[in-house]
């Protein structure tokens, strides 16, 4: 997997953004320890699902692209195959629930993508999807179980290695917002490599902890419900499948977080690191700040997986929180 | 002065963080044009002023370090100061207006400085300053009229030159939001050796256009009014004694923007970059969104200088513009 996404990572180069690696003095005074932040908020589309839908688009075949491209997406993945596809002049369709964020609505649509909107409780996504696919010949960009998406994300891993190292960091808890895994997979095979001290933590939210759970038995576990955390870029049903094996050789123990602790850690970005989050990105920077007795660690480092936020919400979140 | 941006660069390097520059499609499709942000509300503190204060404090004797420093600033100059003084183990003393930003405020005291307040409209803030340093022996470190802060900011330009470069952009024009000119005539100054082909131009609010109208008269003109625009980190009565000769030979002509337009900009910054700006920040932003007319290049470059707001007017803005 370690060449698939150093292969991904020269394929991205130069499309997608080297994001920084932040800290902020009153951030670990906060936290009473070093936290070190990558800022994937920063990223093209604002969430490093730009990193694996360029490296899934770009290793389409040329009939493929000539095809089109079809995902499913709360809205950053969307955005990410979105704008990779455009790149590609690859047609791209996108379903997205209909409860998204509109702001996610609206950039993948800015991207020139075919956004088809279906209900999250109710609809078949995948059925649809697949005849969707079917019809139209299109190729099916799953958010992680797939390979070049993985790799793709993976790509934040080489470069927190990197980033880490320059600074004296070469251990520590790596803390990994977490719906299907992709980037947490991903972000862990690249550290296995290249900063093998160092251990990753998925972080999700209560009600929505399919992959802690899953860590702590050893074997898929579903969530009860599909919908109802404002952390709507990481509720995901299970693990994948092509996720779960290497996020159980590498990952764990899980942290879970509750929404609340996801908007305070919102409001600690806008207060130190001047960052726009959205509620599912801040998940881990929530752990960092609020669990500490999940931390063994004296240096954190925290994926910020996504700004893409309404700006109600994000509003809403610093008025009542800073 | 060029040696002395570099001999700046070298003191801070490890110390300030060398800010990403930052783009996005969907803001170039708003602007009609490629807009590169240089995003220092990543900055340490917050704001550029991390550098001028470092390059400052780092270049002090040991004796003026065990005396203590002092400085006036509505607040990011302040924590500039503040930060780089408690590094160094050097006592600050901050002057800052009343009705700075609690956020600044807060955000100075936190760094261990000793906050006196002063009244904007009515305190002599040079006359205060001035017996304050005489009794307690403090060095005073101006905002923009201080030889060493003028290179710290300039290591700005380092990187806007490098960074630009690394895109094939090496020449166009460059918006820096303005106030007493320290960075402004910092960045042009690197700009003329690294980047000759690029032009600077300051941006300020209505009503505080001192720079802009001294730069069109040839000589020094004042604001009316001390007070009374949101862009409070920009609001300066004259342009500086050591900037003014600098902002002359290299910049202009300036442009103005409205407080509405610089709120707008916040938004789109908000949106499209996931960045947290304040008004004074913003204002570069604003011109390459809102001010075609003064511009005359393809690519434009911006400072963003500073993300220090207060979350009740930056959720305001996001709840009014976006």
């Amino acid at each position: 997997m370690i060449d698939d996404i150093r292969a991904a990572a020269k394929r991205i180069a130069g499309h997608v953004v080297r994001t920084p690696l932040l800290e902020s003095d009153a951030l670990n005074a906060a936290a009473g320890r070093r936290v070190l932040v990558k800022a994937e908020c920063l990223q093209k589309t604002g969430s490093f699902k730009a990193r694996g839908g360029w490296s899934a688009v770009s290793n389409l075949t040329d009939d493929q692209l000539a095809k089109g491209v079809i995902a499913f997406s709360s809205g950053n993945h969307a955005q990410g195959v979105a704008r990779a596809a455009r790149a590609h002049e690859c047609p791209a369709v996108i379903l997205m629930p209909r409860d998204a964020p509109q702001a996610k609505i609206d950039g993948t649509r800015a991207l020139g993508a075919e956004v088809i909107l279906f209900d999250r409780a109710n609809d078949d996504r995948d059925a649809l999807g697949a005849k969707l696919a079917s019809d139209r010949g299109l190729t099916l960009i799953k958010p992680f179980d797939n390979l070049d998406v993985i790799a793709g994300q993976g790509t934040v891993g080489l470069e927190i290695a990197a980033q880490a190292a320059e600074l004296g960091v070469t251990e520590g808890q790596v803390l990994v917002c977490c719906g299907g895994g992709g980037l947490t997979s991903g972000v862990a095979l690249a550290l296995e490599a290249d900063a093998p001290a160092m251990r990753v933590h998925p972080v999700e939210p209560a009600g929505f902890d399919d992959v802690t759970r899953s860590l702590a038995h050893g074997t898929h576990q579903r969530n009860a419900a599909l919908a109802g955390s404002i952390c709507d870029a990481i509720v995901t049903p299970t693990p994948g499948d092509l996720t779960f094996p290497h996020l159980k050789r590498l990952c764990g123990p899980g942290i879970v977080v509750t929404d609340a602790e996801a908007q305070q850690a919102m409001a600690a970005a806008f207060t130190h690191l001047s960052l726009v989050t959205e509620p599912g990105g801040a998940v881990a920077l929530a752990a960092a700040l609020f669990h500490p007795n999940d931390l063994t660690h004296d240096t954190i480092i925290v994926t910020i997986s996504g700004g893409n936020v309404d700006a109600s919400l994000f509003a809403e979140t610093i008025t009542a929180y800073v």
